[in-house]
C-alpha cells in the first residue's frame, strides 16, 4: 500500500515501511536524516512518476507499507468502548472518525466487509497515524458481530435523528457507539437489536450534522 | 455559482436559483416536477457537457445560481454566539463547520478575507443547506474584528492543545468560539486577545481531532 506525505512517514511504526520514494529536488534535511538513522530504504524518482504512483499532495514523500492488517473480532473484546460503523460510505469520515477515537483513548472500530469503507491510503492520510493505535475489525456480518457483544454484556447505543438526549443518558460501562451511513443513517436490521437509541438534539432545519462530527460528539460525551 | 446535486437543489432557497441543468437521460420524476411546480428553469445536456462544468458526483442535476453574499459586520452583532475560523484551509472542514452550527442554532460565522476558506460550490454541496441560515461575515482583520467583539462584552475563547478543559468552563452568554488552522491552530496574534484558551483533554498519541470535529464537541457543549 502506498501512503504520502512527510507527517505520514514519521507517524508510521518502522517496522511496517518497506521503503519510500523521495522527489528528485527533495531538500527536507530533517526527514532525509530521519530516513538515514532509521535505515529506510529510499530511492528518488521524478515528479511525474510520483505522481503516477499517488493521486495528492505528496510532498515529495511517497511510502510503499505493508498491507493494512484487520484485527480478528476477538480482539474487540479487550476493549470496553466499542466504535461500530453501519456502512460509512465516506473515507475522509472514517479518517477523522479513527483519528477521534484515538484522541478519545477508544482502540476498537469495527466495520462490515460489504458496502463499507475500508483502510486504504486516504484513510490512512486523513487519520494522521492514529491507526497505529487504533485497531479496525472487519466482520462478515456487523448485526451479528453486535449481537455477539450483548452477549458479552456489552451495551449497544446507535446513533439516531429521534433518539433519547445523549447529554442525559448514563451510559454503560461495555459499550458500542454505532454510527450509521452518511445517507441512511443506522439500517433497520440494526435499528432491531438496539439497546438504546441516542441523539443529539438539533435546533436547525437541515437536522443532520456530518457523520464524523457527530460520531465526535458522542464519542467525547460516552468515553 | 455553480452548485449541484438532487439534495442541494431542493435545498437551495428558490430565489437563488438562475437555472438547472439536468443530464439528457435524467429520469427523477420528483425532481422534474419540483422544477415544474416552482418554476424553475431548466435544460437537457449531454452528460460530456455536464462533466465539464463541474467536478463532483453531479447525480445529472447542476443548478446555477446567485454567488453568495457575505454578511457586513454589524449583523453578527445580532448573535450570541459566533464562530470564527483563523484560517481554516479545507472546504470540506468548512461545509462541515456550517453544518454543525446550523445544527446548533449558531448563525454567524466570521471568516477573514485572506488566506482562508470562502464560500464556494463545496462548500455549498458539503453544508447541505446550511447555508441558507448560518450568515457568513468577511472581515478584513479578525483580529481586528474579534477585538471589536470584545468591546460589545463577547468572550472570546479559543481552541488550543493545552487550554482550560472546555468541560468545566463556565461559559459567558455572548461568546465567540475561535478555531484554528488545520495545521498550525489559532495564530499567534489571536492568542494575545483570547479571553480564555479551551482544550479538548485527550488521551492518545496524535493529540490533535479534525477541525470540524474539534469544532463539533466545543460548540455543541458551549451552546
Amino acid at each position: 500500500m502506498l501512503v504520502y506525505g512527510k507527517n505520514v512517514l514519521k507517524d508510521i511504526e518502522l517496522k511496517k515501511i518497506r521503503r519510500v520514494y523521495l522527489a528528485e529536488n527533495f531538500k527536507d534535511k530533517e526527514i532525509i536524516s530521519y530516513l538515514e538513522q532509521n535505515h529506510i530504504h529510499y530511492f528518488y524518482r521524478n515528479k511525474n512518476q510520483l505522481d503516477k504512483m499517488i493521486n495528492g499532495n505528496h510532498q515529495g514523500v511517497i511510502i510503499e507499507m505493508d498491507e493494512y492488517e484487520y484485527a480478528p473480532f476477538e480482539k474487540a473484546l479487550e476493549s470496553n468502548f466499542i466504535v461500530a460503523l453501519d456502512h460509512l460510505e465516506d473515507v475522509h469520515n472514517f479518517g477523522a472518525i479513527i483519528r477521534t477515537c484515538e484522541a478519545a483513548g477508544i482502540n476498537t472500530i469495527l466495520i462490515p466487509k460489504d458496502r463499507s469503507v475500508r483502510v486504504n491510503e486516504i484513510v490512512m492520510k486523513t487519520s494522521c497515524g492514529a491507526l497505529d493505535r487504533v485497531q479496525i475489525v472487519l466482520v462478515n456480518n456487523l448485526c451479528e458481530a453486535l449481537k455477539k457483544l450483548q452477549k458479552e454484556n456489552y451495551f449497544v447505543y446507535s446513533a439516531f435523528m429521534d433518539g433519547e438526549d445523549f447529554e442525559t443518558i448514563d451510559y454503560a460501562d461495555k459499550k458500542v457507539l454505532v454510527i450509521g451511513n452518511e445517507g441512511k443513517g443506522v439500517s433497520k436490521i440494526i435499528e432491531n437489536i438496539t439497546d438504546v437509541r441516542v441523539s443529539i438534539p438539533m435546533r436547525g432545519k437541515v437536522n443532520s450534522l456530518n457523520a464524523s462530527v457527530a460520531a465526535g460528539i458522542l464519542i467525547f460525551k460516552m468515553k
